[in-house]
C-alpha cells in the first residue's frame, strides 16, 4: 500500500457480520473507545448484536475497557458502502465459506476507501486463496481471534502473496495498541498456528469416539483435569521442557525421542533429525529466558493452584 | 484378583522410583496422611526426593493435604523387597522403557503381598504389553497420572487383558478416594486419552517447527494467549460446542462438517457419519446437562477473566 492510515487517526471502525466472532469484535472495539459500524443482513441481527454486547460488557469493564468507552456507539447497516463510510479499519467476520468470502471481499474492496486496511476473521483460509481477485488485494489481510473476542488476546496475523508487507505490519501494530497478543506470521498455512494445533486434538479426539475409545465426557475431563491446567502459563513445548526435568527439553528428546514413534496418535510424527532437535531445544531455552527450573516450576504451580481454585470447584 | 486389600486398611504405600513422577506421587501421599516407602537406585535419590517433597509442599497445604500430614514420613530404599514390606498399595513410576518395565514388574510381582494392587505410572505402554509374563497379572493396573502429580488431579485408570476387572474397580476407588479425577477406561488403547490429545497437538507442532511455518515461542503463545485459556474451563468437546452458537455442537458439525477435511493439520480427520454426529451432540448435551448456552458462557467468561488476572499477567 503506498498510502495507509495512522493509527491514531482512527476512531470508526466497521465490523462485517454480527455473529458470535463478529459481535465479540463489536464488543472489543466498542470497550477500547471506537464508535462501531456494523453490517449483517440478517433481519434480527441488531437485536443479536445489543444482547451480545450486553452480555460482554461486564467482562470487558474487569481486563480491557479504556475510559470513557460506550457500549452504544454502535449502529447496525444493511448497506455496505453505508457501513464502511467513516471507518479507518475494517473487521470482516462473516460465515467460512470461501466463495461467500471471495464475493465478500470484492464488494468490500469496492467501497471502502484504498487506504484503509482489512482485517479478515476467517478460522483457516490463506488469504491468498481469497484475495486472488481483487483490485486492491494488497490491503487485505489475516487477523485471526479467538471465541470470545472480547476476552481471548491471540490474534494471528498473516498476508496473502499479495498482501503489502507495510498492510501486514500496520495490522500487526494495530491489534497490539488494542491490546491483543499478536502472532505475526512468516508464510501461511492452512490453519494458521492454534487451529492447527486445536484441530489436530479434536480430530484425535473424534477418532476415539468413533472407535468407542473414550466418551465425550471423559475427552473433556482429560483436558480440563489433567494438560488443560498447565496450558494457561505454559504452552505445549515449555510444558515439556519442564517434563525433561532439569535437563529440559535436550533431555526430553534425547531420552523420550524414540517414543515419538509410538502409536500414541493417529498423526505421525516428523523425523526427529539433529536440526529439528536443535531448534526445539533452542527454542525452549530462549522461552525459559532468565528464569530457572525452579521458578518455572513454581510459576506454573501457582497457576494450577489459582486455577484449581476458581469458582466452579472442579477437581 | 480373590483377595484385595481393603482401602481403609492401608496406612503404607510403596513408590517405586523417585524422579519427577515418582517424587510427585510421593509428595502427594505424603500429603494424604500415609507413610511412603521409596524405591530407587540411584546414589542421589533421597537428596532429590527431600528437594522435590520441599518444593511441593507450601503448594499441597493449599490444596490437598489432609490433617496430621507429615512430609517426613517417606523412607528411601534401594532394596525392592524392603521397600515394599508393609505397604498395601505400590505406585510404579520408573523410566519409560518396556523392557525394563517388564523386568521390574516381574521382580515387584515376586516381593510384593499377592492382595496389594500395583500401580503404573506409565504414559502410554498397554498393561497387557508390560504385564504378559508375570505370575500376578491381575492385581497390576495403569495408573497414569501427569505432572506434577501432587497438582494434576487427573488419574487414568486402565487394566491389561490379564487384569482383574476388581483389581481396576479398586484402584480407580483408591485414586478417587485419596482426591484424584479418575477416568477409568474401557478398552486398552495406546497413550490412553489425554497424551493422545496432546501427543496429536505435539506433533503438529513439531511438523510446524520442522516446516518453518512456526517458532516455539509462537507455538507456545498460540496456546497461552489463546485456546489454553478456555481447557481448564470446558475441554474440546464443550468449547466446540459453544463455538456453535446457541445451536451448540448439532449445529456446529451439520454446518463446519465439510470443514472437517479442510488441510488445517496433517492428521487425517475420520468420516463425519451420521452415527458419529449423532455420539458427538448427545454427549455434549449431556454434559451441558442443565446449563444453558448463557451460562456456560457466563462460567467461560469468569474462568479465562480470573485466569488472565493471575500473577504473572500475561495477554
Amino acid at each position: 500500500m503506498e498510502r495507509i492510515r495512522a493509527i491514531n487517526d482512527i476512531d470508526t471502525i466497521a465490523c462485517i457480520g454480527a455473529g458470535t466472532i463478529g459481535g465479540g469484535w463489536a464488543a472489543y472495539f466498542l470497550a477500547r473507545g471506537y464508535k462501531v459500524k456494523v453490517w449483517d443482513p440478517a433481519p434480527d441481527a441488531a437485536a443479536k448484536l445489543g444482547r451480545l454486547i450486553e452480555a460482554a460488557w461486564p467482562a470487558l469493564e474487569q481486563l480491557d475497557m479504556v475510559p470513557g468507552a460506550d457500549k452504544n456507539a454502535f449502529s447496525v447497516h444493511t448497506d455496505l458502502s453505508e457501513a464502511v463510510a467513516g471507518a479507518g479499519f475494517v473487521q470482516e467476520s462473516a460465515p467460512e465459506e470461501l466463495e461467500l468470502k471471495r464475493k465478500l471481499f470484492a464488494e468490500l474492496d469496492a467501497v471502502v476507501d484504498p487506504d484503509v486496511v482489512i482485517g479478515s476473521s476467517t478460522s483457516g483460509y490463506p488469504m491468498t486463496d481469497m484475495a486472488a481477485a481483487l483490485a486492491h488485494p494488497e490491503r487485505f489481510v489475516v487477523g485471526h481471534p479467538f471465541n470470545p473476542p472480547y476476552l481471548i488476546p491471540l490474534v494471528e496475523v498473516v498476508g496473502g502473496e499479495l498482501t503489502s508487507k507495510r498492510a501486514e505490519a500496520w495490522a500487526a501494530e494495530f491489534y497490539e495498541q488494542i491490546g491483543k497478543s499478536v502472532i505475526l506470521m512468516d508464510r501461511e498455512v492452512p490453519g494458521f498456528i492454534a487451529n492447527r494445533l486445536q484441530e489436530a486434538l479434536w480430530r484425535e479426539a473424534l477418532h476415539m469416539i468413533d472407535n468407542g475409545e473414550a466418551t465425550v465426557e471423559q475427552i473433556d475431563r482429560s483436558i480440563t483435569d489433567g494438560p488443560g491446567l498447565r496450558w494457561p502459563m505454559h504452552g505445549p513445548m515449555l510444558t515439556f521442557h519442564l517434563a525433561g526435568g532439569e535437563g529440559g527439553m535436550a533431555h526430553m528428546l534425547d531420552h523420550f525421542g524414540p517414543s515419538l514413534k509410538s502409536p500414541w496418535t493417529r498423526l505421525e510424527a516428523p523425523e526427529l533429525t539433529g536440526e529439528l532437535r536443535d531448534s526445539v531445544v533452542a527454542g525452549c531455552d530462549t522461552a525459559a529466558g532468565e528464569r530457572s527450573f525452579g521458578q518455572l516450576v513454581a510459576e506454573r504451580d501457582a497457576g494450577i493452584i489459582a486455577i484449581r481454585k476458581l469458582a466452579g470447584g472442579r477437581g
